[in-house]
């Protein structure tokens, strides 16, 4: 029997845990548009607003270790979750990594890098695997995890960990989307800690300390301790971890921090507020991306190509030009 | 006497070489806004599209030794726009080179690295470098960068040097800014290569291998040769060139395929074509971020609010949401 592909038979399957089913919904929602929008109106009605689910990103810089660490996590929530081999179960928490990395036409990291790492996993059906570096999506990759995640999280995955490489404007959006955030610095990073600070505190709830057995991991931690005193605010402050994700030491102790920041943010009352805003921040790039394709179907190419021409003539400059496009398309402010 | 603060003045103290005057005009166009408007205008009134100016972007991954290659294609440019120490005049080619980080606060490269690069071209003042990683541009880099070339070139820079990691969604944007594109690859990246062709096709017009004094630079030559062989279209063919940037070897032979791939686009009237499309871009980029602000003007907080809990209660989903926002906002498409 040839498999069902439209887009609520598949979730269904997905929801049911069949895995290829679950690699097809993410394709669609990478895509996005209409599909992507019927899958996510499905997965909403399923688990409103992220419901029982958990998201951790963890990032870094190249070659701090990240997907070493990540693994290692899954491996410890597995076995946590399951001491003894068990069956697929209500109480088998399931696990999914989404490893974005924008930059990886270069790199090679995520395409290569999962292939080979899914290995590890791969006679656990418990733990999802994915590479996002698309460019399809409109709204990118900063609409298309959230949407990802809330698939997941609908089809039984209770734990999702987010992978990103680095803190530019794309990362810092996709680690939005998880409510605990890992930052993965190495030993030797003092100079780049001190240029960062506003970046860092950003975005990070835990940092790791990953490859702590190399020389200069005291002063890493040191210079981590000093930032985190010069700001701090009476909330929540970053415990620093020190691991060594190669031989698995640190990784409980890891884990360990991140609960106490889910648990920190669920009696504060903070992991509501944290996702509302989440939440809004998301609606508004939706109705960005919304209005982007509305003005490219009412604004035509020779429209465009008028503009160009005026520009490249010297009679207006590109914001002139621009003021003339919008003028065909948005409602007046006043 | 006190420097002038206006826009119009700064930007004519920088054109007639005051370089902290052009620092503070770069700085007005990073943060963007009505001010970043008004010292475009001027610089398009006298350099219109682009006028004489070129630009040439470099780009690779982390640790490929972009830093050090441009640095040693600034000495080779300025030492042969000026064989013998001459004073400052009309045929003396000021650089500038723009290094573009959006992941800086994690490495730390683009700030620190700079402040040490700068001082081996301290004593000349055709030469100006300068880090972007701002967020602070509505629009992002992608529309930053193109203001700051067309600044520089209005000035009187005429070759800008621009520096990005990577080529993730912002990199690309920001690479499209330039005439000629540098891929910087390194001996042993042959995977990496064959994972990701598309990425590497899209944007190179000319492939430096460096650290060629490394094992592997044959096979990195071969993987790329093999590539352009299967995708060979019959126009620009990217040539290779091995480099070792540490010691300056193959920079000239570099220069040499630049200046090749600028003939290329000025005799087949490519180079209008390309500018166009880039212009046509950038329209649209800068038209987005005026609807942005127009949509955040029109829409209050109050609304968010009010849709915001309905998504959280499960009324509806995020882009039922999306679309209630936009109904206040968007002309119907019919």
């Amino acid at each position: 029997m040839p498999r069902p592909t439209d887009p609520l038979s598949q979730f269904r399957a997905a929801a049911d845990g069949d895995r290829v089913a679950l690699a097809k919904v993410l394709s669609t929602v990478e895509r996005g548009g209409p599909g992507a929008r019927e899958v996510v109106g499905i997965a909403y009605r399923r688990a409103p607003h992220g419901a029982d689910g958990y998201t951790v990103g963890i990032t870094g810089a190249p070659g701090a270790g990240k997907s070493t660490l990540t693994d290692r996590l899954v491996a410890l929530v597995r076995a946590v979750g399951r001491p003894a081999p068990v069956p697929d179960g209500a109480d088998d928490l399931q696990v999914a990594v989404l490893a974005v990395d924008p930059s990886s036409p270069f790199t090679g990291g995520a395409i290569l890098g999962d292939r080979v790492r899914m290995q590890g996993h791969a006679l656990d059906r418990g733990v999802f695997i994915r590479s996002m570096a698309t460019r399809g999506h409109l709204g990118g990759l900063a609409v298309a995890v959230p949407d990802a995640i809330r698939v997941l999280h609908a089809c039984g995955v209770g734990l999702v960990l987010i992978e990103t490489v680095g803190v530019g404007q794309v990362e810092v959006e996709v680690a939005s989307a998880a409510d605990t955030t890992v930052v993965v610095v190495n030993p030797g990073w003092g100079d780049a800690v001190q240029a960062n600070k506003a970046g860092l505190l950003e975005i990070a709830d835990v940092f790791a300390i990953n490859k702590a057995d190399r020389p200069g991991a005291r002063e890493t931690r040191r210079d981590l301790e000093l930032m985190l005193d010069l700001t701090a605010t009476g909330g929540w402050r970053p415990p620093i971890v020190e691991t060594v994700a190669a031989s698995g030491e640190g990784t409980d102790a890891l884990w360990t921090a991140v609960g106490d920041h889910r648990r920190f943010l669920t009696t504060s009352g903070q992991l509501g507020v944290v996702r509302r805003r989440r939440l809004e921040v998301e609606l508004h790039r939706i109705a960005m991306a919304s209005v982007e394709v509305r003005f490219d179907q009412l604004v035509g190419r020779a429209v465009y190509g008028a503009l160009v021409d005026r520009v490249v003539s010297g009679e207006m400059d590109p914001y002139e030009a621009a003021d003339q496009l919008l003028g065909a398309f948005v409602v007046p402010a006043d």
